[in-house]
């Protein structure tokens, strides 16, 4: 049985999406999640300068209970979980409040993989697996099965793999 | 540059100390961990069954806290750190509480070793390294790189993988 290591942010959740809010509440704008991903590139680069300055949100107990599931994701990840080993790889150890709420979304969203084949870490680069779907072109360039990247604002510049736009789209490539 | 991966739990961690105190405090006995590495059969058989009546502290807050380091590890995981790629790699995500216990813990005896190296998980077969050193022999059989068993009253009668009954062993094995 082939495995599948699948990221969590912005590939199973919607990270940016809250991301977006908490920014829009700190710096009193009205950036969207649309606009990251067709906008200037100016609107882009002054986003990402304000989620620099106040991304400390991200250490703070609560922010990823309560992060929206990825639209197709249960239903794909469910259908892949039966032809697939699945493991969902979390570069969270740098959140060490993240983790128990992980667990606890995880379990809330994905109730059909338990904490056998969830993986907290910092680096992915020694994770084997067959395929890896990621956001993050650096996880990316040091896997050594398939990489796959899964479109996210942050990632439209990179073409060095194979895209995945949304989770229909990795049903579709690795499902029969 | 070769890569070690190296467990938490009674490899740098005195896990079973403490649990031998928290059994002797529940059952009101008075095991000790040389009699569970020197004593007869029975007697451990009673300490573990024991020990899985009443494991549930496992699961409360505070246990993985305040657990002493194991004799000579900090010393020698710094030198290891020196000539090898250290990953920390726990199974830990069966316990939800632990996770951010674990990171303080390292972050306060091996603060050489960021989160960027700290891995939680369930399974530990998808992690790559050249050595895994570990307690638990589930761990051992299934690892693609060379399996060194850290001796635990538990894996006594274990013969199948290279033993090492403390880190001075190890410093002896792994370096010049």
């Amino acid at each position: 049985m082939k495995r599948i290591a699948i990221d969590m942010d912005d590939v199973l959740a919607k990270t940016t999406h809250i991301i977006i809010d908490r920014i829009n509440s700190i710096t009193t704008n009205s950036y969207t999640y649309q606009e990251l991903l067709t906008g200037s590139d100016t609107y882009k680069k002054e986003f990402y300068q304000h989620y620099l300055e106040h991304n400390s949100f991200l250490w703070e107990p609560g922010f990823f209970e309560n992060i929206p599931v990825n639209e197709d994701a249960i239903e794909v990840v469910k259908k892949l979980s039966e032809q697939y080993e699945i493991f969902i790889v979390s570069a969270a150890t740098e959140f060490p409040n993240s983790l128990k709420e992980k667990l606890i979304w995880m379990e809330k969203h994905f109730p059909f993989i338990t904490w056998k084949h969830i993986v907290f870490c910092g680096h992915k680069y020694m994770i084997q697996a067959d395929y890896l779907i990621d956001d993050h072109e650096k996880n990316l360039y040091t896997f050594t099965g398939t990489p796959l990247l899964f479109t996210a604002p942050h990632n439209l510049h990179i073409n060095d793999f194979k895209r995945v736009n949304n989770w229909k789209e990795v049903e579709l490539l690795l499902l029969d």
